[in-house]
């Protein structure tokens, strides 16, 4: 088993990398080889068994991918994208990165015969706007009011094409708003969802720029990657007619997360939340809908995190090892 | 007012032109120019007051739009494409005409900082597919299982996101099955549903190879060629959030159509379409989606056909023209 991830030097890639290599085998089979492309030299989480490697590559370079598959991997993780707000300060980026990047690997495969080549793409939440109903399902139009989710959009299209035509075995998954994310505040308009719980139970401070009426639809990093895990897994067959579908996150609001944080850590935790409204991001994570039934990722048997409680508790465990 | 109609050799882009001629007038501005492009020289209805020219371009060449669009065309029709089957039969040429010829006509806008330019391109019913609900609506999710569809729903959300960044002026509008198509029966799937109206009153054969109980969402050509007009005219501020919808069209059985036909021409017409089940013929069209709400379309002042009744009967005032 040979497995490529996109995006290797990235938040999911390298913890998709690291359990990949705690887990030893996937589909069944033995991992022999683990490769991580990246444009920045992605760090190797260290093996005995398996030989991993690390590839700095620039993936909207022609042929950047060439070598990559020609060693013909069975599973390949296409992680790699500007995020949200690079692809809407710049167009052409995000075009070429998030669209023409994964276009470009699927015409990879397809050239090499990589009919049973599962390849795993990440979409988005931000896929989905416009008139929405309150409840999303899986047969909900996305109408994307961002770049960036038009290119998920794009891709989802184009993968689901591909694999219909037998080119390549795609299975495009749509990850809900990813917390307690570890790190730093950083510019995300999400931030705050990580921030809110990360900070206090830190002993610092966090801010919280919304109402605490505000509901996410959220997953854990644990979950999502045992969601990605499980994409390479499912049966090719069971993802007709569309290899594209939302994730079961939880619907969580920011005054059950504050709650929770309460319960966890105490009222002296819970005051270190300042209450600072920013409409700007109000109005952008207002935006994304928290409510969905996922009936197919249910039915093909992916699964989301139990409660918040939970949530917190692998955020606090995970911390301390 | 310039008008530039890609796709100008075809069946609708002829039309559009004779009737934009009749018309005289779009957006309440004198039409001074017309500009039909199709890679076969389109031939020019006559006009005493429109400049007409007819160009031979293959658009899929890098720039062949270069000249057309540095005349600053105020609407552009873009029409041509290749249809269903070639689509499927050959995925580089569908992704080429259908999607890189559209995009290279956004980046074509874009650059010339065309920003007011109304873009009006014609999707379809093929978009539309996978587990759909029994009627459909403005936010039935886009799950195509061929790829001319799939080439279709990515212009949608390309041309959607150009708008929203006002680089142009985007509107899409998906067509229903249009009958009755004047000409020949050809390999279409959907030849039949003008076929076993137009042969009959034509006094010849038609062959009706599905059940009677089928569906179609069907609209007349001078509707579709209506409401092209009208998708100029729509001010640019009511087609947020979503650049792309459905048109009002009818549902309509094939056992209805034949009762039309009895009740416009007698049973002796009606004695002229045979029966000759097609299993093929019968599974691809039963995947059409037949039973649409069209509220936004509505909303937006596009109309539909008043019944089957008048479908026909304006079919036959025109033949006998
Ligand atoms: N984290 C989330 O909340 C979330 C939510 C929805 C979807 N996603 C998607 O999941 C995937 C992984 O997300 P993440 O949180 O790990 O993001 P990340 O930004 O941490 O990782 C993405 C990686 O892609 C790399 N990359 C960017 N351009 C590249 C190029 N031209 N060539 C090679 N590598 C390039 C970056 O260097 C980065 O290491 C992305 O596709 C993202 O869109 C993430
Ligand atoms: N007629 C229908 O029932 C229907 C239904 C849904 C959507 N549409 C869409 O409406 C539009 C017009 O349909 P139509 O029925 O007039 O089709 P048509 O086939 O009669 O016309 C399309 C034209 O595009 C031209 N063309 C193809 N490739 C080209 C290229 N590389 N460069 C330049 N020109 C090229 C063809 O020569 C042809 O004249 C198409 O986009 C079609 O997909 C039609």
């Amino acid at each position: 088993m040979h497995i490529v991830i996109t995006g290797g030097a990235g938040f999911l890639g390298q913890r998709l990398a690291t359990r990949l290599l705690a887990r030893g085998e996937l589909r069944g089979e033995a991992i022999q080889r683990l490769t991580l492309v990246d444009q920045v030299e992605p760090p190797c989480p260290p093996s005995d068994t398996v030989d991993v490697a690390g590839r700095a590559l620039d993936i909207t370079e022609p042929g950047a991918l060439d070598t990559v598959l020609d060693a013909r991997p069975q599973v390949v993780y296409h992680l790699a994208a500007v995020v949200s707000s690079a692809a809407e300060a710049d167009l052409d980026l995000g075009m070429e990165v998030n669209f023409d990047a994964t276009r470009a690997l699927l015409e990879g495969c397809r050239g090499r015969g990589l009919a049973n080549t599962r390849l795993i793409m990440a979409s988005s939440v931000a896929a989905y706007g416009g008139e929405l109903p309150a409840v999303l399902d899986d047969m909900t139009a996305l109408q994307p009011q961002n770049s960036y989710g038009t290119q998920k959009a794009m891709c989802e299209l184009l993968i689901n094409d591909y694999s219909r035509r037998g080119l390549v075995d795609g299975c495009v998954l749509r990850l809900p708003t990813i917390i307690v994310r570890p790190g730093r505040p950083n510019a995300a308009a999400s931030s705050f969802a990580s921030s809110i719980l990360r900070e206090p139970l830190n002993g610092e401070e966090a801010i919280c720029p919304v109402a605490t009426s505000l509901q996410l639809f959220v997953m854990s990093p644990a979950k999502v990657i045992e969601a990605l895990i499980h994409g390479a897994e499912v049966p090719g067959e069971a993802l007709a007619p569309f290899r594209a579908f939302m994730l079961p996150g939880i619907t969580v609001s920011v005054a059950e997360m504050l709650d929770t944080l309460r319960q966890v850590a105490g009222d002296e935790a819970l005051a270190r939340v300042r209450h600072e409204p920013d409409p700007r991001i109000e109005a952008i994570v207002a935006s994304w809908p928290a409510r969905f039934e996922t009936r197919r990722a249910e039915a093909l048997g992916f699964a989301g995190d139990r409660s918040l409680h939970d949530i917190v508790m692998a955020f606090i465990e995970e911390r301390s090892r």
